[in-house]
This record gives C-alpha cells, sequence and structure tokens, in this order.
C-alpha cells in the first residue's frame, strides 16, 4: 500500500515514521522541508510538493487547521493527484463544517473520506501508542485499519459520517479544557483560604481524579508550569470555538464552553498566547487577585 | 477512649459500626432511635439524647447540615456536655462559615475542633476506605489519628484552620459537579451528530478520564440512571451554593460554578429533585430538544 | 398619626422630613444621634433608643439590610413597644426570606406589615418623588397611603404579600446592575476598535436607550466617574446576591446575574469594594487588557 | 448624483423610495424581482443584474448577510461595474471581519467604502427618520451625508474606519438582545412570586427604563406576543454571534453575549426560530418551569 503523508510537525513526524518503519511505501511532504528529509533518512520518499503523490493509496494528513488543510489538499492539488478509489484519511483536528464540506467533496470524485483524529501527545505518537477516533464509510474503514495499527493501540469507531469523529475529538478537546479550568476554579477557592493548590490537586488526582488528564494538567498547574507548550492557549480558544460552533450548528447550548471561551480570551488579552493550554488554571487566580508564587 | 458519635445515616452508621469494632467506647445517638439501636447489638452504648454524652472524650458528628449540626450540637447540648479538653470532630460537609463559627465556640470553651469531612460512599464507609480531609490544630490532629485509622486508608491534612478542610472538601464537590455537568454538555454534542454517548464516555473513560468520578458518573449519565440516589440533585445544588458562598467571602469568581447552579435550578423546576445529582448532565440534553432513549 | 421612624442615613433622613413637614407626629430614633438631632430642630420628637416608640401606629424603617434591621426593630424592642393593630412598614432593600419572617413573625402579633422598598435617589427622596414599589394586606395599604403621598409621586402595588415588593425590588435592581455590566460590555468591544465609549454610549442613551438609568450610569462610565460612590460596589453585590437567592428557592436559572456576581467579585478582589456600583464596568476593560484613559 | 440601491427588503424598499422622492437618480435591484418593479412605478430604474448599474456614483446595498452581499457585490459584479472613484455603502449589519475584507478589497480598486449600518425599523425608514452609525474616511462620509440626510434624521459618526462602525451597530444589537433577556430573566423571577410581569415591566417602563428599547420589547414580553417578527430569533443570535466573532478577535470577554447565545440556542432546539427574537425572554421562564399564561 502507498501511502501519501502531508504534515511532518510534531505529531506528524513520529506518526509517518512508524509507518515507513511497517513496511508502507510512505510518500512525505512537509511546508518546511527540514522535516521531509529526516524521513528520507529512514526511507521515505520526499514530494516536492502537496500534487506530486500520484500513485497514492491513501493520503494522510495532519496539518494545522482547516485553512491549512484546504490550501494543502485542495488547492495545491494533492486531492486532484489521488485516483479514484484511493482513501484520504485526515487525522487533525479541524471543524465538522469543514469536515463535512470535504466529505461532499471526495464523494463527488469518487474518494474515499475518514475523519480519524487523535488523542495523545508527541510521545505517544512516536510509541504507536495513540487512541484513535474514527468515523466514515465502513469498507474505508477496513482500509484505514493496518495503518491505524500501526499507528495507534486502540481505533474507536463512531459511525458512518466522517462529522461524527471530528465532533467527537471537539468533544474530548472540550472535555480537557474544562478539566484544566475547573482545577483553576476549585484551586483559586482553596489558596483563597491557604490551602496549596499543590497538596489540594495532589490529594484528588490521587483519589477520585486519578486518571492521565487530571494528573498531567494537575502537575503543570500545582507547579505553574506552563512552558513548553504540549498545546498553546491560543489554541486551546480555537478548539473551543470550534466546539461550539458544532454545537451551535445543532442548537446545543453548552454553558461551560461559554466561560471557558471568556478565559482564554481572558489570558490571551494578558499576553498568555504561547503558554500551555493549562495556564488557562491562573485566569481565575488573577481575577481573584492572587499572585502566583514565583 | 470513649467517643460519642452523634448522626446514623448512610454513613455515620458503618463508620460508628468501625469504631465500635475496633474496641472504642462508643455511645450513639440518632433522630431516628431505630439506627441506634442496631448499633446498641454490635456492642455501642444509646444516648437518649444528643446531651446524653456526659465523659466522651471526642464527640464525633455526621449531621445533614449546618442547621442540624447547630441544633443537635449546641441546642440540644452536646456541646455543653463535653468537659474542656475534649475534642469535636465533625465529620460532615458543612459551610466555611459555620466552620469557622463552630470553631470559635469551641475555642471559648477550652474544647478542641476539627474539620474532617471525608470522600467516599457508604460502601466505602463500611470498608474503612475513606480519604479523610482534615485541618485544625496539630495536637487535635494527632488525638484524632487512631480513630481515622479506624475510618479511612488515609488522612489528607489541609492546615491548622478547621475551616481549611472545610474548603477543601467543598472544592471538591465542586470538581465533581462539575465533570458531571462537563459530560452532560460534551454528550449533548455528541448526541447532536448521532454519537451515542455511552460509546464516546465509554471511549473517554477508558483513557484520558480513567478516574473513578467519570467511570462511575460516566455509566450513570451514558445509561440515563438516577436512581436510586446517592446523592440527590438538591444536595448537589446545596453543596455548589456552599462553595459559592465560600468563594464569594473570598472574592473568587467561578464562572463553572454558576452554570452549575443555574442548571441544577432547571432540573429542580422540572421536578429531579430527588434524582442522583449526575442527572444534572440531563439538562443540556433537555435544552437541545434531545429526548431520553427510555 | 404618629410615626416613629427608625434609620436616618441618606434615604432616610429626608424622608423622615418631610413626614414631618407633612404635618405627622414623627419619633425618629438613629443609631449615630446626630442625624436624629437635625430632625429634632425641624419640630420630630428623638427616642432614646428603638424601643422608646410608645403609642406609635406606624412604625417605618429604613436600615441597612435583614441583619441590622432585625437587630433594632427584633432585638432592640420596636417591635415589641407596637400595639396590637399597628403597622410597620419596611422600606428598606431586603431579602425576600427575612420579607417572609418578618410577615410572619408580625402576624402572630397582630401588627400589620408591608413591604415597601423604593426607587429613587437621595435628591429623589427629598422632593417626595420617589416610586414606591409596595405589597401588602389591602387594609395596611390603605392606611400607609397618606404617607407614600408625602414621600412619593407614585405608589405602585404588587399583591397582598410583602414578599411580593421584596422580589420586584430585587428584580428591579438587578436590571440596573445588568445594563451597567451590558454596558461595560458594549463599551469594552466598542473600545477595542478605538470607538469612544463616550461617542458609542452618547449615541445609544440619545436614542434606543434614552432611559434615566442608562444616561444617569452611561454618563460615569463613559467617564471613568465613581466617586463619590451613590451606591457602592460591595452593596450591589449584595443586592444581586439577594436576587440570586429570591430566585434560587423558586427554581429560577438567572445566566445574567451569574455574571454579575462574578464581576462583581473580580472587582472587590482589584479593591473597588467603594466605589459606585456603576464601576461594574471595569472589569470587561480590564479583563480585555484596556487601560483606563486617566 | 446616480444611485444604485440593491436589496429591497422591508428596510431597503422604503428607503430607496425616499431617495427617489428626494431626487436623486435611482437604479434598483433586487433577487426577488417584485418588489423592484414597486419602485420602478415610482420612478427607479430597474436593473436587471446586480452588475447592470454601469454609471452609478454610488452603490448603496443593504442585504441579509455577509454571504449574500459578498454574492451579490463580488461575484454577480455590481463592484466591478463602478468606476474608480464610486462610493460603496453598506448599511447592512454584517461581521466585522467581512467589513474589513470589503474595504481591504474596494481600496485596491480605488473605490470608496463606508460601513453605515442604522438603526431603527421598517415605519423609522419610511419615515426618513433612521440613526445612521457611519464610519469611513472623512471625504466619503462628506459625499454621503446627502443621502443620509434623507434616510435618517440623525448620522453618528465613529471614526476613519469601516469596521467602527460594524463594531458599533454589533455593540447596539447587543446592547438590546441583553435588555430583552434581563427582562426575561428578572419577568421570571417576579413571576415566580405571582407578581405579573406586565405590572413589573409596566413600572419600570414608566420609570428608570422609559426608554424604546425597554418599551417596546417589555410591551411585547408583557403580552407574550412574538409574532409578527420584526427581527427573527434566528437573526437575532447571528448577530450575537458577530459580536462574539468581533470581541474575540481583540480578546474582549463578554460574559453576558455567551448567555444570550446559549438561550438563543436553547429557544432554537424548541422550535422558536421565527418568532420575534423578543422571545428571548421566554427562555427563563420555561427553565423555570412556568408555563405560559396563553
Amino acid at each position: 500500500m502507498h501511502i501519501a503523508f502531508l504534515g511532518l510537525g510534531g505529531m506528524g513526524q513520529p506518526m509517518a515514521e512508524n509507518l515507513v518503519k511497517a513496511g508502507f511505501t510512505v510518500t512525505v511532504w512537509n511546508r518546511s522541508p527540514a522535516s521531509a528529509e529526516a524521513l528520507r533518512a529512514s526511507g521515505a520518499q520526499v514530494a516536492a510538493s502537496p500534487k506530486d503523490i500520484h500513485g497514492a493509496d491513501v493520503l494522510i494528513t495532519i496539518l494545522a487547521d482547516d485553512a491549512v488543510t484546504e490550501n494543502v489538499v485542495v488547492e495545491q492539488g494533492a486531492l486532484a493527484s489521488l485516483a479514484p478509489g484511493a482513501l484520504w484519511i485526515n487525522m487533525a483536528t479541524v471543524s465538522v463544517a469543514f469536515t463535512e464540506a470535504m466529505d461532499a467533496l471526495t464523494r463527488q470524485r469518487n474518494i474515499g473520506y475518514l475523519a480519524a483524529p487523535v488523542l495523545g501527545r508527541v510521545d505517544v505518537a512516536a510509541a504507536g501508542n495513540l487512541n484513535i477516533l474514527a468515523a466514515g464509510e465502513p469498507q474505508w474503514l477496513a482500509k484505514a485499519q493496518p495503518i491505524f495499527d500501526v499507528l495507534g493501540q486502540k481505533t474507536w469507531t463512531f459511525g458512518d459520517s466522517p462529522a461524527q469523529a471530528a465532533a467527537v475529538k471537539l468533544a474530548a478537546n472540550f472535555m480537557l479544557a474544562s478539566a484544566i479550568e475547573t482545577m483553576g476554579e476549585a484551586s483559586a477557592l482553596v489558596e483563597a483560604y491557604d490551602v496549596g493548590k499543590g497538596d489540594f490537586l495532589g490529594m484528588l488526582t490521587s483519589t477520585l481524579f486519578a486518571a492521565p488528564a487530571y494528573k498531567n494538567y494537575g502537575a503543570m498547574i500545582a507547579e505553574d508550569r506552563y512552558t513548553p507548550a504540549g498545546f498553546t492557549m491560543k489554541l486551546g480558544l480555537k478548539d473551543v470555538r470550534l466546539a461550539q460552533q458544532a454545537a451551535e450548528s445543532k442548537n446545543v447550548p453548552m454553558g461551560i464552553a461559554g466561560v471557558l471561551r471568556d478565559n482564554y480570551l481572558d489570558a490571551l488579552a494578558h499576553g498568555d498566547e504561547q503558554l500551555d493550554w493549562a495556564a488557562l488554571a491562573t485566569v481565575s487566580a488573577r481575577r481573584s487577585g492572587q499572585k502566583p508564587k514565583a
């Protein structure tokens, strides 16, 4: 199977590497060519441009957002280079509306389309242990499964329509942002009574909230450690906005999403755009007049 | 050590039982006498009224709320029956303001006071596996430790002032309610795209959110199973209100708490007062016009 | 008719003065005696204490809050000094719960009770042009009407139960706070596009929002003029809290009230407790990183 | 001066009529031709398509939204038909981002651009009494003034950049929606105490809130009269979303806007899409379990 893989950022690079190692024929492309050269050393072919992927059975993209994906795949011609019967797997977090548009566009060309965003950060991607959230028609899911088996520990499927996986991914990121905000509000409350937030969060993440999401972000909040950013505040706001848009088109009120949005804006207005999105937790402290420990 | 134990509800009953079994001399009282009689069979003495506890070294209470605690301990005379140098351990979830008032009152009488609310439900209490969230002066914490060792798997201490443990407990319950609301909003979002909330929550509570709180409430939400109530909607609202009051007196804005409050009210206005507080998750579905599967 | 008037603050002083001028026999009392002495010069009698009002047909109070009213009227004995058949008119902004409690208490003693809070500030009170929001049994309303005719330009009645007027007054103050917050948010939005908030608010308060509330507070916001305070931030928060409590006991969600509450807390945490409650409008600007013009 | 006027909806029809009556040479176009024919009878020329406006000195559009405006003006060629030095006045409520894009596009072609949305409904437009909120370069404002003098009672200018008037209009509509929501929440509160919302709103709109916006919408709310719609719920939600987008790009948190958004969605999920946007006030009543009087 010949795979074209576009987008070699933090996540894409190790994912493409794993596919090469697993024996797939892989053609890669990236906007900045250095990442592609590293893959060449591992055995991948390097495309000169997104459209230079003729003969690929499967196109995988994991690009920054809707606009970049549209630019690379549609405007720069990757999609046009695919033969009828090929499959495009979009593994990025993009909007539901864009997913629906790409689903419609690929159907016109008899190309398959799967949304397959992932849970897990760079180290998890490198270990091939991602959780893959997939949706699309069964025949395409079946075709993609050998690829998913290389990239992830488990594939979770959510229906025949790619929009379903896009919605699930946005809902999952909403839950992460909500957990961060919740820890921020609760920490501001206990700190106001001179209880260290580290003591408080340490207790809860050892008991009721002993889950990876809480342990990971809880430790960052406890230590006020928001650099280097695994995922920036700016991207956090973007994903909340995408969740709100997906909700709005189905008339779903989400009260907490509104709180998240306003607090991300507050943080960005205070210069925290490039911090890890766990820095959302600092907003309640600042609003309460609490100073960081330094 | 002679322990007086007032309040034999779902939690108090097995806790008192464990203390009797551990060899303490225990005098119990309960508003409805049947629970006390059960303890008598296990070896406890039964007080005819709250004030009938002369000679107790330690008074433990775990009563419904501020008002009931004040009535039983202050107005009905339990506190007046304690000798100077005795210790009162309040293990209920009560307000920070009431905690501060009882702390001041006991100091006037040279009686020790600890706030020691717990995490864990009835089965955990029966197994002696509670997590105990304690605060108060070190000498009283030391005196209480043998008792805590019987009742819980671990004692977490949060400072010299009982108000600190009261604040921690309210912050913990706020985090639980927030997790429930978050699952409710996220479920409404994915259901709007015809993704079953059970599939969605099953995935997340096996991965990023694999914690007791999410697994427990996630399963209830997935199945729309809100009876029998482990903790009612009405009590959920009460605890959110207490968290807001504790926050207000320290000027801490808590945006999510405001969302929780309004959605609890919405649920109560729709007759759900006696459901388990996880039924908070039904509000987003109803507001979105989604019907329960049933 | 012999009137006892307790509470000679900014509002009470000119109101009592107007009653004296209108020919009523008036006995006054105030915690700090200077205000009472000024009334003596106008022809009022001065009581040495709240209970020193024997023979009064009508007791009028306009005191700071629930606690002060309870202290002065119940604990210090004013109510006990009234004969059966007398009438108590409470013209302060107090909670619905306190209103219900006082209604019940006065019934036990065969004393009438009216809630009659007012709209209008000091200058309006002095001119006898208040709007009086009254509720209670018709016979007591009839008895009070000659008094209301002196104090106000119009009496608006809202039912047989004093709680109804208390709720109306809290709802009115909620509407004022909401108008202030709305102008604050809208001003932050236009200022972000370099439109002066004075130009923006000037236009709206000359057109769609040409009402006293908007003109008054809009001018203060446009000029960042929050001293001297006609009504402080701290009192603004108190009234929002009372509206929330009244709403909570009837299961009424009020989303905007939650926003108001959090923004008042933010302002108080930043030291603005003693500013006029229109300073609520500064919170959105600060959260957006906008600097006051100075 | 030759004016091309595109968009003869409820507002556009009487505005174009007034320009014809004032003696301007007016060429009109509308998607459904009936409206244009009515104008022909008054003396206007009728264009066969948007691009059929050669020779126009000024293009005025008042079309449904960003997308329709872009379609009619850009894609269907109206803009391309204007000569350099001509002026486009966009009088619709559109997004700030679209305004900025059109400002940039017209500059490339040496065409002037003004944003000039209006306050006032159909009857006000017919009477030539609109309030015109204008922004753009001074020379274009000067050129437009004779037109504005026909259409409105007053022109309010907000700066050199068209985006400024777009932001002002969105902020004004946000204030209207907030006033409606506020009346809805306050009405739910007083109705819970059996005070008629008509009595309550009648009092306030005669006193503190005696402004056109409150009187107009207050009467509709008091009577539960939401048809015929002057402006639909669906459009209300759209304008709140545009205000949020304008705020988001400048990092301005707007807590009330979030409440409005969720309550519009709640209403739409309950089938109220085509009611007047004052029906936002019904959401708090429904959430509280209150039934319409019918």
